[in-house]
């Protein structure tokens, strides 16, 4: 086995680790134990357990990110576009849930650079759904709002689904992601019930 | 100072702790430290770590619960009802973003008894909303659909709030609720743009 197919199985091991049982409660030993390495061996391959932790969330940040930049940037309606980020977006969770619990939740762990690095990427990856929804509402295809506060919210309801989404569910991924849009797009609302708010 | 004082102290203590480092993150002498106590002294209060999770996490979901179960139960329709929730709900994460977040992620560590206990509130919590929920469906005031997924993506879609929400804000409590259930009453769709998905 060469180093960066040592170094792939370190991330896999990890990342199930922190998962499961949080970055904090794992050590560096638990990881080697994985893997039925000796603790020290694994600081040929990497130099802390935070190296590991960045690895990770770097190559999560990566698959969203790849996963609907395209999309954004492409053709179609501001609505089309959002749609389909959204199964983009639901697809990278659905694949590996793990490595999205980590993403989602472990990268505050960060220090330093790496930290910078993690939250110019979640800002710039809010940022594609920002500027879409921005982009409908100048189109008159969104109801104008806070765009920014909207994309917060619909990213969360998506991201819940880590936490509970089992592979081999009741609904397919795409399923799941139409259901939620559904929802954003037209509301709970029977269209024909009177709306309190007078949205 | 009494026991009772101390054991809140102790409570308020672990609390800040698990928030900022993860409840596998902060040892019972990092809790002592931050009340300048020997880590030793700590155990005339409690009988582990473990036990003062669960004691703020049966504290906060006692908040969510009295937020919500009165209104889920009383009168008006189920939409107002609902919107009322809303508001309950955004209020407990706004007023103690913190406790909030220890409620909603670090719960998974507790074992035997107590998890079994804190997945039982909790299920007994989003009833509350799906119960409403199926009722504004049986009613058709909202339009049908899967009332569990509906109530697990608003839920995290306002749990969401409690990671970003900073005291002092743009937006008051009870805004940042009605621009959230403004969302999932109506969606985001302008009324007379065309729903590619037909709903």
């Amino acid at each position: 086995m060469d180093g960066h197919q040592r170094l792939h199985q370190i991330e896999q091991a990890a990342g199930r680790l922190f998962a499961e049982r949080t970055y904090a409660g794992t050590s560096v030993r638990d990881i080697a134990r994985e893997l039925d390495l000796q603790g020290g061996s694994l600081y040929a391959h990497i130099s802390s357990k935070e190296e590991v932790l960045w690895r990770i969330v770097e190559r999560a940040g990566r698959e969203f990110h790849d996963a609907v930049s395209s999309i954004a940037a492409g053709t179609g309606s501001a609505v089309d576009r959002l749609h389909r980020m959204i199964r983009g977006h639901v697809g990278v969770i659905t694949t590996d849930p793990r490595l999205a619990t980590v993403f989602l939740h472990e990268w505050k762990h960060l220090e330093g650079g790496w930290r910078e690095k993690v939250l110019g990427m979640r800002d710039a990856y809010e940022g594609y759904f920002r500027d879409v929804i921005s982009e409908g509402m100048d189109e008159s295809e969104i109801a104008s709002g806070d765009a920014a506060l909207s994309t917060r919210f619909l990213l969360s309801a998506l991201n819940g689904i880590a936490l509970w989404y089992q592979t081999g569910g009741q609904l397919a991924p795409d399923e799941l992601a139409d259901a939620c849009w559904s929802l954003f797009q037209s509301g709970m609302l029977l269209s024909s019930a009177s709306a309190p708010n007078g949205h």
